[in-house]
């Protein structure tokens, strides 16, 4: 088992290995002391893993309840904070007590938000069962629903006390939702990692998924740390997403949040003109099975990020390697922003046609 | 105009005097610099107060825009925080851009929890136009929805960056919403001001509105800094309530929060064995235009108030009065509150006779 300590303003645990299901309820026990304990997640996993959680929180005298709402991100929305709000209630959940939040992000993000709002903020932990939540969302402590108008729009920042992490679980997963989450490790190694970034490239990567998850929770820490509240260092993460939101969208989220960053941080390295970098991602991406191409052209992606930024102004912060390992903040006019996705996607071909 | 510093982990200043919807915008605009406003109101409060608001933010530069809900305690649920937060981010306010709550309890209660959980939450400016606001939530960052299973069940702490209290407003209100705020400002006397006690025990009490608010605020203020999270120093403000909500909730909230504290203070004075006290809180009450006896018997209250606080454990902190100007908390086991109450009733029935 792996141990990363996160010291938010609540600083806690993330436990990560495999089996650490079955710890569940003896931690949770140690960190938050004897009290009820509601578990909160979708059907999906709840089928799977619902069970596992709940003995193992009876197990540690932990009293534990269940709800399970429908599976999707269309369920990420205020009437299933509303469907968990009055359950908690109606089984009398107090002060004193605290969710589990079981699942990947919609689970996640959405249990999260109830415990930052029910009685005004209980506890919470969180067992996330995907590789994408397990190392982003589980830190940072940012909770959300979506909202018409748009995703995560709605929310708080909410620390859980103790995140844990069972690594056969995400052994189990599909390929696909196992890729999503690589994109974000591949991003972890451009950002602070070169040693992480070269696992990524090898074809046993998801042997060391141990390591790969307590290095990735750490960088996010790291970058986390000093920005608590998201409005200075913390934008670093943002390396492939202001381009990977944007072919998510244009894909109308056909393709996923990973796919997306996967590509993403493909055009960040040819908008940095680094072809040598752009081609290090793409063989990473290919590793993992994420795409190697862009499906868009500049135009309609630019059209697709500024919907969503021009709200903010003027200027738009791009995140762009400088080497695997090292990243730097541009601010550029909203005006540019067509013309960075072009040298991107340019960059991005030619880089491609390297790689054969 | 009078001004009160209010030390939270976020400091702000409420600022009170008769005509201060005019310097809204003025004072907004000081506070969080050029930015957008978007007043949160009830339909009520809107066709009374909305335009002037209006206007005022939109003189100094502020960009106002207005959204009014159905007025009426049903309507601070989460789908009213809903239609708010759509209307916010349809209107493209973002994370630089600041709610104004302008209203009593219902309009700023959900104007604030969509402040704090807006975009992960934005700044917001709290316009009371009741006394009890006035005196009561514009301090202490507590913000709530009501669930099916209890009122206040969901919500946030978040701190205004300025109140804006204007006592023309107050002096305006019909009788009854004066008689509300009223209870709360001899709470504060009991808790803590001997000459703000008497002050209210006068016919023409209201001639003095700006300093009494200002004294009420700086009270709460007292009492809340310790503890901005509600765990200990703050129980001493529930002074009545225990009783009061139990008297509000077996009149089906007939009687008021204001109706219900009151008379629920003189039931703690009587409790407390201070016959004196408890006459003088029933003169105060009656000059106030407050009740002065209470219409359900002991046992049908003790089930009330138990209802809402056994989930809570076996104990119930109780605040009694010492003298005017001073209370003490005393820890019962809930099985003594029937009797708690009993000998408080009798007590009030006694100072009650000796009034005449």
């Amino acid at each position: 088992m792996q141990t990363v300590r996160i010291e938010a303003s609540t600083p806690y645990d993330v436990r990560i290995g495999a089996g650490a299901i079955e710890h569940l309820g003896a931690w949770a026990r140690e960190v938050l002391g004897k009290c009820r304990a509601a578990i909160v997640t979708d059907a999906t996993v709840n089928a799977l893993y619902g069970e596992a959680a709940e003995a193992s929180l009876r197990a540690a005298g932990m009293d534990p309840i269940r709800f399970a709402f429908p599976a999707g991100e269309r369920n990420k929305r205020l009437s299933t904070l509303e469907d968990i709000l009055e359950w908690l209630a109606e089984n009398q959940i107090t002060r004193a007590d605290a969710i589990v939040a079981l699942g990947g992000g919609v689970p996640g993000d959405v249990a999260g938000f109830a415990a930052a709002v029910y009685a005004r903020g209980i506890r919470f932990v969180q067992v996330p069962t995907t590789l994408l939540a397990a190392v982003d969302s589980s830190v940072g402590g940012k909770t959300a629903v979506d909202l018409r108008a748009g995703k995560n729009l709605a929310g708080c920042f909410h620390q859980p006390s103790l995140v844990v992490t069972d690594t056969a679980v995400l052994r189990a997963l599909p390929a696909g939702l196992r890729s999503d989450g690589a994109a974000e490790i591949i991003k972890y190694g451009v950002l602070a990692d070169p040693a992480l970034f070269a696992q990524m490239c090898r074809p046993d990567w998801a042997d060391g998924l141990d390591e790969i998850v307590a290095r990735s929770v750490a960088i996010k820490r790291d970058f986390v740390r000093a920005d608590e509240f998201d409005n200075g260092a913390r934008r670093m993460l943002n390396l492939g997403h202001t381009f990977g939101h944007a072919i998510e969208k244009c894909s109308g989220f056909a393709l996923s949040h990973g796919q997306g960053v996967a590509i993403g941080m493909a055009i960040a390295a040819g908008a940095a003109g680094r072809p040598e970098l752009c081609a290090a991602i793409l063989r990473a991406n290919r590793n993992c099975g994420l795409p190697v191409e862009c499906p868009y052209p500049a135009a309609a992606l630019a059209r697709a990020a500024l919907s969503d930024k021009k709200r903010r102004g003027g200027r738009i912060a791009l995140v762009l390697p400088e080497e695997i390992g090292r990243c730097r903040l541009e601010e550029i006019d909203v005006s540019g922003l067509e013309d960075a996705f072009r040298r991107g996607i340019e960059g991005m071909e030619a880089a491609k046609r390297s790689l054969k």
